[in-house]
């Protein structure tokens, strides 16, 4: 799915919380991406995140490091995540929408490393230091932040995303031949005339409105098939 | 965040973990939806994600439901969601890229429903009958499905996403690495403490303002070199 030409290095800052470390792996192998990083994670959490069975293979190869600037220190581009305002303004910040497409352009000529700051505090002004620039997930500010798992998720999400894909008619499916189409109108008026549904006086105005009715249904090859199928045997049963 | 005219329901079916039923409730409060239903979820983990801080207000008021037909029935539109890629052939299938912009524009003249199957087993064959359509997260299919939190935030985020926000400037040539800036940084601190530039008192935020002044210089990798030439050579006549 990730088929940049550069790593993404996916880097949490201080994380706290097994589960979320877990969370971030599994995330991560969703939308293929493999090197995850950690900076002076609280141990006891790296350790159970590593023995929980999802994403083993990214949570053996996640690499420590005692600093962010260590950890960051082979990365052309660095950016923080936040889900706050425009209100730090130290920093150049930049929506996801538009950090995510900067980012994996950036992706096909170097490496990138995305910050993800600790459950409870986020990142600190220090570790906003070492990025060149800032990005918001457009969150609702009043309520705070996001899950971190749920932030890695949206925004690995963001880098996969294919603008292409949104503009992309879904795949086509095969429509029913007009033949069967009127071949299934046939059946069914003859089984709404049976049935005493169709009067004698409005017969052909009806007749029309009941072939635009099938039309109107959409039906693919296979469908009109079961569809044909179903009405014949309802007809032989008024028949009978 | 959410500013469509109708709600966009959001239903778990058949949900086991409570961490997973809060997760979903708080994607739901940080992108701005509040309509949460719940079909035949296991009480227990019901109870312990309702007593859980976060997200208290959508899952006090989330509705709980026996079956399905129920929690849909006034939805006119019912799109369920899957890991899995086009092989689900009895139903139509589009990418969440795709989807997501449907939904959007469904829900400014009617309700929307949006399915997450159980955490186990995903939607069952029955579930997905009831859905009009199908919407795939364009994830690795090898890896499996996603975690429900992570599902529900992606989805969500996709809904309140702003193509807007996303146009592009061209971007410049190759950054310089981290590695390099952080030199330049030390460098200049030095210089600057050796010229008395730096105070005492303030050393430690002045240290953070430095590193933040050269990240903004955005220096290519050509540049830094240039620069750390400049400054070395600055700090040598410092030093003599």
């Amino acid at each position: 799915m990730s088929t940049f030409a550069h790593p993404l290095r996916v880097v949490l800052v201080e994380p706290r919380n097994p589960l979320n470390i877990g969370a971030a792996a599994r995330a991560m192998s969703n939308f293929g991406f493999t090197e995850m990083r950690l900076v002076n994670p609280y141990e006891v959490a790296f350790r159970e995140a590593r023995s929980a069975v999802k994403s083993q293979s990214i949570l053996e190869n996640a690499q420590e490091f005692p600093t962010l600037a260590e950890a960051v220190a082979d990365c052309s581009l660095v950016v923080g995540t936040t889900a706050l305002g425009p209100r730090i303004l130290e920093h150049r910040m930049r929506r996801l929408e538009t950090g995510g497409k900067i980012i994996a352009r950036k992706l096909a000529s170097t490496s990138v490393a995305i910050l993800f700051g600790s459950e409870k505090f986020g990142l600190s002004n220090e570790d906003m230091s070492y990025c060149h620039w800032l990005m918001r997930i457009p969150s609702r500010e009043e309520h705070g932040s996001m899950n971190l798992g749920q932030a890695v998720a949206v925004c690995l999400y963001e880098m996969i995303r294919d603008p292409k894909a949104a503009t992309l008619k879904p795949e086509p499916q095969e429509s029913a031949d007009s033949e069967d189409v009127d071949r299934l109108t046939a059946l069914f008026d003859d089984v709404l005339s049976r049935s005493g549904y169709v009067h004698k006086v409005t017969e052909g105005s009806t007749e029309l409105k009941l072939r635009r009715l099938v039309r109107r249904l959409n039906l693919n090859a296979h469908d009109v098939t079961v569809w044909l199928g179903m009405v014949r045997q309802i007809l032989w049963k008024l028949k009978s």
